[in-house]
């Protein structure tokens, strides 16, 4: 394959900048013994609600979503959820620890777009930007709320093409999720699986251009 | 709420007429110890899968989504499936046993229009149907294979009123997938949740009409 000409580089957040399994220490904090459990749960329902909800044509903001996620996922452990801990569970996801190499990375991008794409609302998105040392290093932070499409239709894609002014085949997109590097590729974005826990591939019929580990392994694809 | 006036009994077919864990022992035969684990990532990968390809606008038939979630699921189990076991494990949803009180409810039915409305397609839920003993007792065996469109979007849910020529308000669906009535209610029929586990409802912004614990429930809504 001819080497692409890439003119921006396009992050997915949850996941793939962030780690969102940093939650599990403050639903073990709350929850004894239940954290990881409820933790788990929570990040399955957040996904699955936003493809539900997009398929049933139910569309609400990721926090809403996220925020029902949570209820199902106390409930299903038998964890009673008050006010103040559903406040201070949901407020841990605008404190994500982002993977250590981001800031490294983004600093050789310089010279290329680079942007968030997120099936997160901007009153999620903003907060978690701002707290990381990488804000000032992001040209656009993209939120599928400006079209009311979770990813991965491929009408959400399509915001990145008119707000970067790019064309499909000039984007290299990043995503540790499977669905979303998927969507992607299906959309015509070359794509780059950051595979961190060395999982499989899901059967999609549709594979990622490229693999790395980690955020490092697309250096090489900066001239 | 004044009572409905049913002119359509509709049922979802895996997980509502037909047990699909019932592969577990299949699986267990197979890869012995591992049965468990491969069944439930299957049916897991088999929903989301299916849930994913209708997102990204990649329809492919039911029976094709489970062969590739059951690939999935093996190699996440660190099983080697030969073309043999995937034949034979694939052969085992053509077989799948029912519950029990099926036939008796299908039995008090005979006056109202009777369906299955499946995401199955017809090389998948044909032999399933044939080998029950209540085949004769259905009026419509219904894929959405007619129209590729993947329950729960408002567009498969259609087809149910195409066929059988009523109104939303004049069927009673029943399935014991949570996403599925979120779907049919969020679509406009009156829906009946089997919740054979004593589940929490999904919080999808929808809720069942009236929930039982099996299909006997629904003889109540019988005049």
């Amino acid at each position: 394959m001819p080497k692409p000409k890439i003119k921006a580089f396009v992050f997915d957040a949850y996941g793939t900048l962030f780690d969102v399994h940093s939650v599990i220490e403050k639903c073990n904090e709350m929850f004894p013994g239940k954290g990881k459990d409820i933790s788990g749960i929570w990040r399955q329902k957040q996904l699955e609600y936003s493809f539900l909800r997009q398929l049933m044509g139910r569309y609400t903001t990721f926090f809403e979503i996220t925020r029902d996620a949570l209820r199902y996922a106390c409930n299903e452990a038998g964890a009673e959820l008050s006010n103040e801990t559903e406040r201070e569970l949901l407020d841990s996801y605008l404190k994500l620890h982002h993977y250590e190499e981001t800031e490294e990375v983004l600093m050789k991008l310089k010279s290329y777009q680079t942007a968030i794409f997120s099936n997160g609302s901007f009153d999620m998105l903003s907060p978690l930007v701002e707290q990381s040392p990488f804000a000032s290093l992001l040209d656009e932070v993209l939120s599928v709320d400006e079209v009311k499409q979770f990813k991965p239709t491929p009408m959400s894609y399509q915001l990145v093409l008119e707000r970067l002014g790019v064309r499909r085949e000039e984007v290299l997109f990043m995503s540790s999720n499977t669905w979303d590097i998927a969507g992607a590729s299906s959309f015509g974005f070359y794509t780059a699986w950051i595979n961190r826990q060395g999982k499989g591939m899901d059967e999609l019929g549709v594979k990622p251009d490229y693999e790395y580990g980690d955020l490092r392994g697309i250096l090489n694809h900066v001239k």
